[in-house]
């Protein structure tokens, strides 16, 4: 049976992490929210596994990955599972340790990109946030950016077998995540992402790399692909993308 | 040769939750930067490391452990690494993957307990970023907290093996991590905490029953752990324990 992908249908989010990987690897899954309510897919279905008070071993909140009788959630871990099985993980435990906490520096990037929008908490709307979000903004424009990028930069000069993936000599799920992290910022940040790319050559070519692989292209170009948009964690509110202060 | 694990020595922090699992099984560590100098400890010891340019896989930040030649460094990555060797962790794949998934909750729950005081940055000091640690904090203490410890509640509730560990029916580094989010819970926030106790009892009687294992105990009394202080993740600002609007 297919691999069945629990996440919101309305955004890429932090489901997109583990689609990238699936649709890069040409692997068979089922991504069931956007499936039609008739058919037992939709909302409702993601809601009625969340909400299963028979599951020993309940998600917190998606993304969740069903394959038979496990559930993993937390995209990370659902990488960390899925890598070896699609082909996109290294074969030593060395290098998966290395991938994972790779995967786990995204985790950590895209919570501080999504709080630019949501410095207060979740539960509020982002106009209710403003101030605080234009502050928390620069900081993160200013500081954390660079401070991430400079390091995946750096994962990638450093890597012995060369900088064209991010772990050894091999592809993984590192590297649509690494395009990823690229491409929403780009939507989200245009003028601060035009900035950071000039220092950080070697990630913007593991990106450009990255979305010409032929089923990764096929996938961009499909409506699988969910556009970018206000309601996700990368959004485009142009009073946040500001002009950094040390420019 | 023994682990060393490398961390700020004046903080618990994230460091604390691999020091917890060190500590509960008894293996021998040595806490680097909080050897002498002399002896080649201390932080120049740390930062060495972190700026090794050689290092092919270098860390991003402290908490790091090194094994020989392996340098893995995300608390919840060095727990996943450790837990088996150490007899803290399921000895099935379903197991660990549940584990570690739990654990990446944590990380994501102290990471939220840390932005109470540091809402806007970690480059700025607490009292630059007062009004929104306010605002943010309220929110953390009305919707956060009790999401987060209703779920490691219901985690309890529905192991099949019974409310006295997280994982099926076996010690694992994630019931180190409970001990402590509630030990630090109570330290930053007592008023919050007492009331959402009332919510966990479970939880509350994990806490228990960890802090009073022999070994545990026994560090606890000991000048290894650090007191909590206001340089760390949980820190007591009074004027943060604000009292719930939902009450």
């Amino acid at each position: 049976m297919a691999y069945e992908l629990f996440y919101w249908p309305g955004i890429q989010g932090r489901g997109e992490f583990v689609r990238l990987a699936l649709e890069d690897s040409g692997t068979a899954y089922t991504d069931v929210a956007r499936q039609p309510e008739s058919e037992g897919g939709g909302v409702p279905a993601l809601m009625k596994l969340l909400q299963n008070t028979e599951l020993e071993r309940p998600p917190f909140a998606p993304p969740f990955l069903r394959d038979g009788s496990l559930v993993i959630s937390q995209s990370a871990n659902i990488l960390q599972y899925l890598g070896p099985k699609i082909g996109l993980a290294p074969r030593d435990e060395a290098g998966r340790l290395w991938a994972h906490q790779l995967q786990m520096m995204v985790t950590d990037f895209i919570k501080e990109a999504h709080d630019t929008h949501h410095p207060v908490g979740s539960s509020l709307y982002y106009e209710e946030q403003k101030p605080e979000a234009m502050r928390y903004t620069q900081n993160f424009l200013d500081v954390r950016l660079l401070k991430y990028l400079g390091y995946f930069e750096r994962v990638l000069e450093r890597n012995s077998k060369g900088p064209q993936y991010m772990v050894g000599d091999c592809a993984s799920y590192v590297d649509t995540s690494m395009f990823q992290i690229v491409e929403g910022m780009r939507y989200a940040f245009p003028n601060a992402m035009a900035k950071a790319e000039s220092l950080v050559p070697k990630l913007v070519a593991l990106h450009r790399q990255v979305s010409s692989r032929e089923k990764l292209a096929a996938y961009l170009a499909s409506n699988r692909r969910i556009p970018f948009n206000e309601k996700g964690i990368f959004r485009r509110y142009p009073e946040l993308d500001l002009p950094s202060r040390s420019s």
